[in-house]
C-alpha cells in the first residue's frame, strides 16, 4: 500500500475504521455467545476474508454468503462450513459439487419441491439438470428456507405449506443431510424500537423453531435451527431452540440501523471518503465526486429521517448535510442551513455516511482501512480485499 | 469464452443484444455526421473499449469518460482525445499529467476559479497543490463547465458568474489550453415529448454558444463548444454553434430514455438475466436471483411509469411483471393479473429490462453479447469486457 493518510488516496474510496469495527464485531460475539447460540456472520456485508476471520473468532467458523463467488473467495480463505443463503435452483449444483468434493461444507437453501427432488436426483448419480452433465453421487447439505413473516423466501408460517413433502425428499434421498431450517426477519428493518423489533425476533423464533418442531414431530430429525437479521439477533430477548444467528450488517452498521435501533451513532465504521469538486452558492450546494456509484442509490435509512438523502456528511459545518441528489459521479450536498462555503473548499474532503454499507461498499474492491483510536483515523493502516459479483 | 447459449451462463448475467447495440450506434452517429457535429460518445455508459471503438466509427475518435480508471483503461485501448468530464480537483492532477506525458490529450473541467489557479500553477513548474511533488513544466487542457438549467455543475447561464475570470487564468497560463467550453442538459430526462425535449435542447445550445461567444467577444477563443445528453441529442433542431455532442446512454437505451421517447421499446440492448429461484402464490410472486445489486436501486423510470419497479421483464407471460422490490440477492416479481407459475418454473431464467442502464451495469465486470438478428439471442457470440471502479 503506497498511501499514508486518507488525504492521499484517490476518491471516492470506501473507508473502514477498524477500531469500530472491532466493536462492532465484539458486540454480536459477545451477545450470542453469552446466550448460547453460535454465530454464522452473513458475509454478504463484508465480502472480506481479513473481516471475516475476525468475525467468527471464538466461534466455530461457520458462515454465510450470498452468491456462489462469495463462497468459492471464502473457501479459499480457508473457511468450511459456507451456507448459500439464496434459493438454490440446478443449475447451480455443479458448482457447489465442486466445492463440496474440495472438502467444503457448502450448504444450500431451497423452499421448493421441485428443486429438492433435483437434488436428489443429482445425489443419486443421474444425470445433472439441465446440463447433461453426469454426477456420480455427489453428497448435499440443504435447509429448508421458512418466511417468519417478511415476505421474501420460504414456506410461509404457520402454514409451512408443502413442508412435509420437501423434507421427506431430501431426508430420504442418498447422499444428501436435510441440515435444518433458516428463516431471515426482513421486516425487523421497518421497526425502529427495541420492543418493535423484540417482537418481530419472537415471531422469527416461533416460525422457525416451530417448523423445527414440526419436523422432529414427524420423525425428521432437525439439527439446525437458523434465524438472524442485525435488529433481531440484537434486540431478542428469548433464543430457546435457536441453534445459529446469521446477522449481517452489524460488522460495518449504517444509517438506516442506527435509526432503527441496532446501533448508536457512534457505530458506523463505514464511511465514503469523497472530493468537493465544487461550489454553487446561488443554491447552497457543493457538488462532490461521489454519486450514484460511490454511494449507491439505496435510500432506506430515509424510511426513518428523510433528510439524510443518499448519505449524511461527517463533521458537517452545517446542519443536515447530506447528498441530497446523485448522479452517475455527482453527488449534490445540501443543508438546512447556509453552508460555509471557505470550510469546503474545492479540493477538500468529506467522509459520508452510507444508508446501507452492504449497497454501498459492493462498488469497491477494497477497503482503505483506518483506526480512529489510533491517530483520529487519519493513517491508512490496512487495506483489505472484497469479492464482488457472482 | 465456454458458455454457448445465454442458457449455458451464470445468473444474474449481463446479456448485451448486439444487433441493438449497432442499431443504436448507428442512429446517433448518422444524426450527428448529418447535423455536421462530432460525437464524442460518453462511455461513463459502456465502459467497455470494444464498445467504444464501435461508437466512434465515422467521427475522430474523441470520446468522454467519468472516472481515472476510464481514461486510463481508453488510453491503453488506444483513444487519444479524451474528456474527462467531472470536475477535477487538484489532487487528480498528477494521475492527468502522467497520462498527457504518455501522448493521450486526456482534458478536464471545471468551474471554479481556484482550480483554474492550480492548473495555471501546476503547469507552470511549481509544486504539485497537496503532494510537494515536483510538476517540471506539465501541459494541461481544460474546458468551462457551464450550467445550461440541469442545475449540476457549471457556471449558471446567463450569469456566467467569474467566467472571464477563470478563463483569463487558464488562457495566460504557459503550458495550458484553454480547449472550450462545456454542458450538460440532464434536465432532458424530466421531460417525455419531443417538443419538451427540443426546448431543453435549444436551451443548451443557447447556453453553451451564449458562453463561447462571451469568451470570444473578450478576445479569448474558444474553439470547442460540448453539449449532449442523449435526449437533446436525439430530439435537438438546431445544432448551429455546438462542435461535439456528448450523449451517453444512447448505446443501450433502457427504461427511462424508451419513456421519455430517446428511443422505441425495442431499442433496450441491455438486459440482465435471472434464474426463477422461487414461487409465492399467495402472494402472486416469483423471486429470482437479480436483486439490489443485480439490477441497482435507481428508479427513474418509475418518474413515468411507476408500476416497471426496479425492472420489467421481457416476453413476460402476465401483464405489467416487473421487480417490484430488491433485497441484496432477491428481486420481488409481481404482476397486475395471476402470474402463470407453471410457465415460470423454479430454475428457468427471465431477462430483466433496467430502469438506467449506466448504473446497473455498473454491478458487472462483462457482457455476454449475444445477437437478435441472428438467432433471437440465443447464442453466446461474444464477450466484452468493462472497467469498473475508480
Amino acid at each position: 500500500m503506497s498511501a499514508q493518510t486518507i488525504d492521499d488516496l484517490p476518491t471516492p474510496a470506501l473507508i473502514l475504521d477498524r477500531a469500530i469495527l472491532n466493536r462492532n464485531l465484539k458486540r454480536m460475539s459477545d451477545r450470542l455467545r453469552d446466550a448460547g447460540v453460535m454465530l454464522r456472520p452473513h458475509l454478504k456485508t463484508a465480502k472480506s476474508i481479513e473481516i471475516g476471520r475476525r468475525a467468527v473468532e471464538g466461534h466455530d467458523g461457520r458462515i454465510t454468503v450470498s452468491t456462489l463467488a462469495e463462497a468459492r473467495y471464502f473457501a479459499e480463505g480457508g473457511f468450511t462450513d459456507i451456507l448459500y443463503g439464496v434459493g438454490v435452483v440446478p443449475s447451480k449444483l455443479p458448482a457447489i459439487a465442486e466445492l463440496r468434493r474440495q472438502g467444503i461444507n457448502l450448504r444450500m437453501v431451497t423452499d421448493n419441491l421441485a428443486v429438492a427432488q433435483a437434488v436428489a436426483a443429482a445425489a443419486t448419480g443421474r444425470f445433472w439438470p439441465q446440463s447433461g452433465q453426469s454426477a456420480g453421487g455427489e453428497t448435499f447439505s440443504v435447509l429448508i428456507e421458512i418466511d417468519s413473516g417478511g415476505g421474501r423466501a420460504g414456506l410461509p408460517y404457520p402454514e409451512l405449506p408443502g413442508l412435509l413433502d420437501i423434507a421427506r425428499v431430501l431426508h430420504k434421498a442418498p447422499g444428501v443431510e436435510l441440515a435444518g431450517v433458516m428463516t431471515h426477519a426482513g421486516h425487523s428493518y421497518h421497526h425502529n424500537t427495541p420492543d418493535g423489533i423484540a417482537a418481530v425476533a419472537e415471531q422469527e423464533r416461533q416460525a422457525i423453531v416451530g417448523a423445527a418442531e414440526k419436523l422432529r414431530a414427524n420423525g425428521i430429525p432437525c439439527p439446525i435451527v437458523s434465524a438472524g437479521s442485525t435488529p433481531t439477533a440484537m434486540h431478542s430477548r428469548d433464543f430457546t431452540g435457536i441453534t445459529e444467528m446469521r446477522p449481517g450488517v452489524y460488522v460495518f452498521n449504517d444509517l438506516d440501523q442506527a435509526f432503527i435501533g441496532s446501533c448508536s451513532a457512534g457505530d458506523l465504521a463505514l464511511s465514503v471518503l469523497a472530493s468537493v469538486i465544487g461550489h454553487y452558492p446561488h443554491r447552497n450546494q457543493v457538488l462532490v465526486d461521489a454519486g450514484a456509484l460511490a454511494l449507491s442509490k439505496d435510500i432506506s435509512a430515509q424510511e426513518f429521517k428523510p433528510q439524510v438523502g443518499y448519505g449524511t456528511i461527517v463533521d458537517a459545518p452545517a446542519q443536515d448535510m447530506a447528498v441530497i441528489a446523485c448522479s452517475q459521479e455527482h453527488g449534490f450536498v445540501g443543508a438546512n442551513e447556509p453552508i460555509p462555503f471557505g470550510n469546503l473548499p474545492v479540493g477538500s474532503r468529506v467522509r459520508i455516511l452510507p444508508n446501507h454499507a452492504c449497497i454501498t461498499a459492493a462498488a469497491y474492491d477494497r477497503y482503505y482501512v483506518v483506526d480512529s483510536e489510533l491517530d483520529g483515523g487519519k493513517s491508512v493502516v490496512d487495506v483489505y480485499d472484497r469479492i464482488n459479483g457472482w
